[in-house]
């Protein structure tokens, strides 16, 4: 139950890349959330079978907060996601070798013709840590919120298999409202593996610098958990009762009608014998 | 039965916030329609199961007008949705906080600089006052026919489960080709909400300069009492009738097709019986 | 059955003006095919009950040479189709009045400054009738043989429901590729109607200038007719035989599997009677 | 069972045709990528029926590989799907051509205003042919992982009729993000097909110099290689042994319930009977 490759970090960090690597002509910072979005939907459904499609360690620990998930599976999953994160940076990386290389300063952490950027995420100029944490657990707890109402059993609003690409919209929109500060990690296996991977293939250890790094690896949990109480608050326990009481309703109701609708047939077949 | 927490305000705003505050790098206007749609899709779907996803006073007052809400609930759904958007804009207002106070003129509500604009609408400077009522009468009656006709009870086009998505594309197409003007509020609580927080969070009374503010708040109601009546004209009574006289001559065609169908069988039946 | 609300040309040309009237801050060419697009797509839902959703003469004349639709209809379609386009582009000039009076030249039909464009179709510089004829035949035919593919009775490859929106992707996708000639009205109703508007609005018989009006009247129904016969041959006759084989060798099989099934059933319960 | 129509190089290309043309007026690199991901899905719905939707030799190859389409149907696939792309890439042509002699250099397949790239694919002047080739491989490997998990019979996330539409997004993600070095063919007839066509309509031979043509005929096959390789690893033969187990327990429960609820039903018919 392994998955070691990464749809999600490839295909967005491949957006990030061409946006990059080509200064602005073959992307926008809208076409990194399209692949952002639509790698995941990509994601849960290529991996959906095998692991749940988990691909991002905050869901799996908001899973786990609400016992839908057991906890020692937590730390094999996130090893995995982040494996996962790491490869997928790497194919980007040979894929856009020579584009790199092409670029002065390729491979700069940060000043204008930084290229880290492409793999991990970083705070815009104006941010502080503080504000930077609060981004996080805010976009964190948004997309926690929207994944759970997808995903809820007592609350289907969603056609049967419709599920994958209604995460991707979230995560749409999370980049197109959320994006600025730092770009959006809401998930630290996303940003955490090509982090590591962009350290040993020749950024070296800047790309730890000032700590930024430790914010997409905890701010998201903490977000996670804030999403799951919210969500339990607004939705879920509210739910839960009245999704019970309702079916528990129409369970009486079927089987009334049911045994009606059979003693109807019953009779006409009855009618037919005699 | 209260919602309080907006995704239409807060990712919609966020979205004005990401393409203001990056001066463009980071968002353009379809961004903001794509943030504002899609937000509208996960709002219905995460809220949808509580309150029937009411996310607008505007269409909530279409449907006690046609008598499918009552007219005693729609002062708390206003009240609610209002109390949603002020926190959306809340919420944007701290993940952006810094980047707000990196820009010249942070908190001016006029002029190259404004900022406001980030959480309700203005007028763009060609509009006067009379087109801009007219503009959002005709956003809103336009919102309303494509809803009415989403969700029709005689009138099921669009398969169960993706009301939420077509509601999405109907707000992104107003964005698309309504929101030169003025922004295209089309929804009271979506302006009110987030211009009252802006007029305690620190961009003052300015924010009700001029009286534009009615404009969102009162339009609405009137195009959407427009688009109720062309919606009845067009379609509504129309259908209704039909669907009526095609559903009792499916009904009775049924009934004789079932005895049949239970006459064949039980006559097998009787056959093996004998 | 008449409509004589547009969304199609309410919306379309709404984003045009938008696109233009802004001078391209609140628009893309990209936001002109998503509107065209997803008009299409809420234009079929909202009046699809009535009458088909019929919004272009050109679908209607494909499937009343198909014999799908009575010819005798057609005119009467063509009429109420062209008068909603009239209807759409007049709701557009009212909702964008002011904007179009803060510009200068705001009622040239040509040069630097025309809005002419926004709601009717002009061919690009470069463009000669003929090329300008043949850019109409070959828009046409391919969005009639994508309909026709959608809408085949034989072949139904798209989930119930789910047309209009493809329908709509067909449009989008024709606008992105074969848009840079004329604006790919592919529609004769969208292109007259709004602009026998702008001839009375005030833009005047310059609109009718050169003839090339005439052009995307008249291409349409002959690309219609092209894509007819193209559809018919590459899959339509080839399709209608196959499927009916099928179905017949189906409806034998599913005969045989119901009576051996009806067999095993009836002689349970006969088992149980005796 | 011959498609000679290819949406996919008709719209794809046509779309980069606008792009380039237009100089980027009427275009972005995403409209192209969005005209190539719905050619795609278009392509698939429209031929469907006939050829199963296959648009891209690599995809035949994959299905040839893992047994699912027999061998000797692969030449005849290639064939046909690149005399699609040379007749998609000459209608574009036909529809194009004013604006193209209208351009200084209309028929440069090098330098500033090259048109070449309109119909086959060249590398940025960054890539070498090692990268190149490398490039194709991930592109190719990337789409027929995703592709197969969507047509997986024993793994199907996806509501029927829905594949069309998910294969398109993974061509849009490709194209998103795998589209700078070189523009991302990851199909040999879409890329052979329409460079065959600029070669006899006036290009001429330079089209095949420096043999980068060969990258893209020939690297797609590897990368399905690869591709089908992983998948099989990743998901396949894993799935296989799963779901099959499943799949056995479920069928016997299934027949365990069924023979219960038969007697259930015999019964209460026994007793109405007797």
């Amino acid at each position: 139950h392994s998955i070691v490759w990464q749809p999600l970090c490839m295909f967005g960090c491949g957006a990030v890349a061409q946006l990059v690597l080509s200064s602005g002509s073959h992307g926008l910072f809208l076409t990194v959330n399209f692949a952002f979005g639509f790698a995941a939907t990509l994601g849960i459904l290529v991996c959906g079978q095998i692991s749940g499609g988990h691909l991002n360690p905050a869901v799996t620990f908001a899973l786990c907060l609400l016992g839908r998930e057991r906890w020692r599976k937590f730390p094999m999953y996130f090893l995995f996601q982040t494996i996962g994160g790491f490869l997928g940076a790497a194919i980007i990386f040979g894929m856009y070798y020579d584009a790199l290389w092409d670029r002065p300063g390729a491979f700069n952490v940060t000043g204008p013709n930084a290229t880290a950027g492409i793999f991990a995420t970083y705070p815009g100029k104006h941010l502080t840590l503080v504000n930077g944490f609060f981004d996080q657990i805010i976009g964190t707890a948004a997309l926690i919120v929207c994944i759970l109402a997808i995903v809820d059993p007592y609350n289907n609003p969603i056609p049967q298999g419709l599920e994958a690409f209604t995460v991707g919209f979230v995560v749409l929109v999370i980049g197109l409202s959320m994006g600025f500060n730092s770009g959006y990690a809401v998930n630290p296996a996303r940003d955490l593996g090509p982090r590591l991977f962009t350290a040993m293939a020749g950024w070296g250890v800047e790309v730890f610098t000032n700590g930024w790094f430790l914010v997409p690896v905890f701010a998201p949990f903490l977000g996670t958990f804030i999403g799951v109480v919210i969500y339990q608050m607004m939705v879920g326990f509210h739910e839960e009762g009245e999704v019970r009481d309702r079916r528990n309703a129409e369970a009486e109701e079927n089987l009334r009608l049911t045994s009606v609708a059979a003693n109807d047939k019953s009779k006409e077949a009855t009618k037919q014998v005699h």
